[in-house]
């Protein structure tokens, strides 16, 4: 019999839900138990409910196994929430209240005072708030951020550590992949650039705050910092590019900034965690490099890709930015943050 | 016999080139002449010589002419030149010393002291800089700026007479046609993004000071301004998209800056001159405007589209601003310059 | 007052209907009376109730005119259908037994007996069907076939005439416009193709036998012709490309089939009509033509653009076939057919 | 010391070149001993001279290797050649002269009568061919055919052991890939299809006469078949997608044909080849499979995957086929067919 931790997965036949599938396939810890969906994929099996996009095949063992409906039962364990934020909510506060530790994808419970909103390698001490969460039979929630703003953070850490952070400009291209299934029209996008995506600045310019906030007291004390977000929808599929530019507490140099981000101690190194990428951080000195399909799939799409690293005549220095926005930005980052708590006793 | 003013093409077959030539077709002051292109196209017709990528037809009264060398003859007149920058500098010199009035779409010759650099709505008063110049038979060279600087400094211009600039940090995601033709393999650039364009960046963060710089005693004074420029190829064919954030000498508000677009006043309004826009500007308020494919053939391509204006947490406001880098860009703002010499009587 | 024909459109903020909306702005003979379109639209403002999808503007007459639901009043004229299939079938026939002369792109009378399918160039004739249709008040119904059918029936039926048919394979490539909007993802259509387009290949196989019937005692004589359709969805915008071999009843050559193409007499050529192509078929020498991009918008997209001819090693010849899916395919198919119902007086 | 065969790689910095690189990195056979590439690259890094265009990385033990040019030394061993067509005839010649086993992607020796043509699972019994070759030391030539035949051969291949093939007719979209790197400019090829690729028809229409030729007293009688084609570019990376209708010897339903697929023998599978795919085939009854992004990557890119069996009212069937052209057919083919030759002995 399996010693393997059994998952239930929200939301499992949208896309999110489908890098859920698909990474959960021959995961060395956790296996799927149950996948859950809306009312009108109840009693489905998975490749009847699902249009499934990845170019990787459904899982054999995961195609015909049935669909239920998001309803908690007594005594629900790891959970992963790939639902839309539109029903996300409520939904994971009854999980949590059946015991569910549930780890979500969606923003609804991320600023939420004693919810942390984690990213491994940068604030997994944040995990801790959970224990001040009030659900019974030991269920609480665990969020990740925003995709872009995953990205984002794991690139800043290292410059926040050694020169410490004022303000941050970013501006944004977006894959539609970050928009779900079936999300954005191919006539919408093709040949196109949106301008525009719901919400998403806000959450740029406020979430970091929260993940670069020190532990003080049980309580986090979210960093003062300035940022400034432009949000764009272009045609590719995968992968969110970045521009940041950043103004520094102390003053540097470019190779000092090169030498912080390659240098930098992963916290995770010695844990193994399965989905942890070999490097967090790949640093290009090619000039046109990172690329959007080139590279947002090294090292299992878990990494972030910094270039283009030069002085800003504005603020202190630019560069450019890229990670996987449904593997690290979404699932990847969900499990790994799972494979933390695990190693940490705490499912 | 016409009356119309004959024209010259440089580079002639090129993706340029060829928009000069679908814009001269139905001309109303100036008809081609001779078409120039590499020696390696000479002799043959146009048809036969060009890769033509335009969604209209080769006009017929062009398909069969034949190509000429870039060679000038005695007493050349106006001359748009297409060139690639690899070979357009001492090609327009020896142009312009044989009387030629040279347009001039390539980086060569802009930072030319008595070279003016002009985007006629915007600076052309510097067209008087011609007159410094030594050619013999009345010969001399006026360019236009790159593509993304003209769009760019025509959505500043009515901001800087009414608040003065103090900085500008602009990322723009720019089409495939902006390289030219063959310009980038589609396996480069399909599902990608490139974030690097060669000059692109050193151009944007220059050429404004020259364009925005006061006449005085027929020297150009140019503006102090810090531009910060970030510079991205993306795969759309046509348009430049670019998302601006300005820092203002005068404090101002989201509607001041709105009505300074608005109530701006173009000096070429009462010309007439058959290539201006309608507008020179086009406000969007609905927040996913302007886009790429919806706004770049607006009024003849010739207008540049703002949208998206909202505070900046850094600087002081920030917008998104969209014009067609081939029409506006390139050989349509170079045939506006021309309307205007004409009007000015010095063709 | 104007003396145009006050114009009904039935499903105005499709994408569809908006050809129809944009190619009435000037028209000489019609203009717009009514936008209807369904319940949840009603009320609102054409430019509340459209995500416009074209590169040209809406007309600013049409901006802030009120959209119907549609049920048809007394005493309807003419009415342009873009109703989805879904519900276009009941809702014609409702507003033809009002009196209403209605031309409709859907699919749902198509094959009814005494609705004639037309191509105004091909088979103008079968309009007189219109006098067996029992609507009240002068109503009727006429179709335009699918939009892949449009395109290949104009280019066969020049060799028909000349040399008889009797096999026709057909290879499809069709863009993301002629699923409507929202239509397909982009996330299932970029970098991909769909092999399946539901329902096409019926309709490709079945109605250019009505279309190419004769007319007998008022009754049609379908034409007995095999067809052979491979239907396609691939990540272009605009354009259906198709690959066409046919079987001939007499043996021919090469140049001949050219000849039959390019001698083609079209039978509305005297009628002047304002939607008519200067050409109906435009023939390529050039190996690399047609090309989607390049040619689907020449001749207002009304013509039909056919390359590539050569012997067939199976059937006894094949070429190359493009057409502009939403203008000849849709509503500039319906205008046309409009405007040869005014000339024959049935408005 | 590495009992590895080592493996000389011609025209190593081209798309196919990297292909082949990349299949190497971890090959349990054979490694890497020189890469070799046209003169102007001679002397540079491997990292320097090649504009890699793959996702996965350059692999680390290659970047720093230096590239030599294509000439010959003595006892040449395995060679792969990725060369120009333009240049590969000679060079493979001058390689086979000192005893290379030369594996060919160029289409220069594929019709030459001793040269066998091979697709491993189809014709591997071809290749004692090499024994009528006359090269000292050993030396051979082996090439594998163009891309879209062996998808289609490998399809057909059990239909023709089952049922006689009397005529195949073919329409493909095929991937900017095909074209090689810089191959098909974007400005050429985004929102378009080119429906004409040189030579490429000629190539489907002779080369599986000889693939599947019998061997009769050493010589091919190749099979009579007649095939047409039609070749489109279409705008995706990588994956052709082809339309295959089929007029066979015997009479047959559309369960038999499904039954033949499924039921082939594939005689490479006790050999177990490190490039062998699990499965040749895959067949869908989705009707709207196999896909060109989802499925073109499916057990190494090495199958074909075939769907939309269903009866052709002209030929008899007719289908849709997808296969990798750049894995299965080009680097993957040639790779198989090495290890194919090395089971033999043959290396």
């Amino acid at each position: 019999m399996s010693q393997k931790t059994p998952v239930t997965i929200l939301g499992a036949t949208g896309s999110v839900g489908q890098r859920f599938v698909s990474l959960l396939e021959n995961h060395p810890w956790f296996e799927i138990a149950k996948l859950c969906a809306s009312d009108k994929s109840e009693g489905k099996t998975y490749a009847q409910a699902t249009n499934w996009i990845l170019s990787t095949p459904i899982p054999a063992s995961i195609r015909d196994r049935k669909i239920s409906s998001c309803t908690p039962s007594v005594k629900e364990g790891l959970t992963f929430s790939a639902l839309s934020s539109n029903v996300a909510g409520p939904i994971e506060t009854s999980y949590a209240a059946q015991g569910a530790k549930v780890i979500s994808c969606s923003k609804n419970h991320r600023m939420d005072e004693s919810v942390p909103m984690v990213i491994p390698e940068v604030n997994g001490d944040h995990i801790e708030l959970i224990h001040q969460q009030k659900f019974p039979h030991g269920g609480y929630i665990v969020t990740k951020p925003n995709c872009s703003v995953i990205a984002l953070c794991m690139a800043l850490k290292p410059l926040l550590d050694s020169f410490g952070l004022e303000a941050v400009s970013v501006v944004t291209m977006q894959a539609a992949s970050g928009a779900g299934f079936p999300g954005v029209p191919s006539l919408a996008l093709f040949d196109n650039v949106i301008p525009y995506i719901e919400d998403e600045e806000e959450k740029m310019e406020s979430e970091p705050n929260k993940i670069f906030a020190k532990l003080q007291n049980s309580k986090l004390q979210f960093l003062p910092l300035s940022i400034s977000s432009s949000c764009n929808r272009i045609p590719v599929t995968e992968g969110h590019m970045e521009v940041v530019s950043v103004k520094l507490k102390k003053k540097s140099t470019l190779e000092a900034l090169k030498d912080a981000w390659l240098s930098w101690k992963n916290p995770l190194e010695s844990f193994e965690l399965p989905s942890s990428p070999t490097k967090m951080i790949y640093y290009f000195d090619e000039p046109q490099f990172p690329q959007t399909r080139l590279h947002r799939d090294f090292d299992k799409g878990m990494a972030v890709h910094i270039g283009r690293l030069r002085k800003c005549p504005i603020l202190d220095f630019k560069f450019t930015l890229l990670s996987h926005n449904t593997l690290r930005g979404a699932a990847g980052g969900a499990l790994l943050t799972a494979e933390l708590l695990a190693k940490k006793n705490l499912l």
